[in-house]
């Protein structure tokens, strides 16, 4: 069972954090808080002050607010996290770097790289922190996994599985499918699957071969191979219409790891050599085991916590290069199939 | 445990089979003829008289022959199966055919559709029976699956994965990889994750991407993304260089099907459908568990002898136009690759 360590605990001061956000989401964040020493729940802001006031009785917050602004003016947060629609992600963010507070906003923070690009110019001009909520990438099983692949435990990667594939009901959180919400199944589970191709090649692939569906202007089912040079390759998927393995697999030339149970949480890294001695065999040589308590956005609420208090303008694990590497192939995606948001230029 | 039934077996009356070929794949399917009734061990031919005699003593068969045309007119079998190295499949077939002899040929029968188109035009001329060796196409666990695909089970297919991929020690049958012999990880193995996805798919793919590894002028890795219409694609691997999950998946709008342990001799089929209650879960509806005898090529044994017995020219199971659909796609893919043979026109 991972804990913060005494060690970890002592050297974390206090941060103070705002959340923006009631829903679903910004409650399992909350709660992940609790797991954090030195995690302030300082205020809430909601689209009315009764929710604000709900969400901060139910999770502890010490404020609630209905007005972005005003939480930043009061209760002068070091941090916020923004868990709000996608389209919503823009306003919100560029408002707290011109307070000059540190951000966390969910992914997909922009909704397009020319929105990313002004982001990272405001968070630059006022030296400010700033990253995207890609949560996955602070899990102890994916640093395990990342440092299997990059000490050449798997020698080099050939491929890349990832499939993030749920099926929504007809009832199901609406947004998320919709063009007018900046949203998508590849934006919202897709990107993911993309993170988990990042993890294994570092290069830009050299070509994307892509089949999506589309439901009311925003894709609903995309699968992506991406093509890489020296016969590697990455498959893809992101999915509102079909339930996938949730597992990611990275294989090698001389061996595999498995990311689980759900790759976009893991509680779970193996490592597998191939079989000297039966060619369709592997022999699995090391694990990873992460039964983490609630929900695990306590890894990056830690990792958020560290960069804010040594004064990092972004982070060395999830930097805004990756981000920009992701919105750029999204954004290239979203226009060869005519997925188009009220935002794009 | 399956076994030929009391019915099945009271129905199949002799058939004598020559074999060509004395090595692995030619054992195994020996050994499997035991397990069908019916099945006559009459002769054999190897590339010497003593591998022949030595197979011959070792599997129970009536005659020996170093020389195939001596076989065919000595032993009269009734089918002959055709195990040897790919680039020999041509003049063996061939002959049978011209021999108005009846014939399996071990997959890939032909090295491009050039040589097949002309074999099919043989074996019509003849009246004979004529099938290329996908015998995962006979296995009950693979019926079950076409079954549940063809009644609407999974509702209709959107995605299909597909990867045979083990890692070939530096001594593993070097003819395999050798475009000399018409090889290669595609034709050799790949062949099956393709039969994975015409089984999902009834149309030629809309646009195929693909990476690719060579080794001596043949493909020892590659990966393809099989494009369809409506946002539907299989993901395939054939490989040499990396070991990959055996299972094939075929997942549906309304649920998925896993063949395994090997898909491609797999012993169990199974069906879920997606669950209305939570939007990450399946729930298994149906399994076929097969734990068959031996290596399992009895299936595609009494197969063939059923078509033999009732004078079929053809499999309903695996068609000719099936063996044409694959050896086009392979073809275009070795010319994109510049894997060519000493066949090819």
């Amino acid at each position: 069972m991972r804990t913060i360590s005494k060690q970890e605990e002592n050297a974390m001061e206090a941060v103070k954090w705002g959340v923006v956000g009631t829903g679903h989401i910004a409650g399992n964040f909350a709660e992940c808080m609790t797991y954090v020493s030195g995690a302030r729940k300082t205020a809430v802001t909601g689209t009315s002050i009764g929710k604000a006031r709900d969400f901060a009785t139910r999770h502890g917050f010490d404020m609630s607010f209905s007005d972005f602004g005003e939480m930043l003016e009061t209760a002068r947060p070091d941090v916020v996290y923004i868990a709000v629609p996608n389209h919503l992600h823009f306003k919100l963010v560029m408002a707290a770097l011109d307070a000059g507070v540190n951000v966390l906003c969910e992914k997909p923070m922009a909704d397009n790289a020319f929105q990313l690009e002004r982001m990272i110019a405001k968070a630059r001009e006022q030296g400010v922190f700033l990253m995207e909520g890609m949560w996955t990438r602070f899990f102890p099983a994916v640093e395990k996994a990342c440092e299997w692949i990059n000490a050449g435990a798997i020698g080099r990667v050939r491929s890349v599985r990832a499939a993030f594939g749920l099926k929504a009901a007809p009832d199901w959180q609406m947004w998320k499918a919709s063009a007018a919400a900046s949203a998508g199944a590849l934006r919202d589970v897709g990107v993911y699957s993309l993170a988990m191709a990042f993890l294994g090649f570092h290069e830009t692939p050299e070509s994307i071969a892509s089949v999506y569906s589309l439901k009311n202007g925003a894709d609903s089912h995309s699968e992506l191979m991406l093509r890489y040079s020296g016969g590697r390759a990455a498959f893809l998927t992101g999915s509102f219409e079909i339930v996938t393995d949730s597992r990611a697999v990275f294989y090698g030339d001389d061996g595999l790891i498995i990311l689980g149970d759900k790759f976009w949480c893991p509680n779970r890294a193996k490592l597998y050599a191939y079989d000297d001695a039966d060619i369709l065999s592997t022999t699995l040589t090391e694990t990873l085991e992460d039964p983490y308590l609630s929900h695990g956005f306590q890894y990056e609420i830690a990792h958020v916590m560290e960069c804010v208090l040594h004064g990092r303008k972004e982070s060395s694990l999830y930097p805004l290069e990756e981000s920009l590497k992701s919105v750029r192939l999204t954004d290239s995606l979203r226009k060869e199939w005519g997925v188009r948001y009220p935002s794009d230029v």
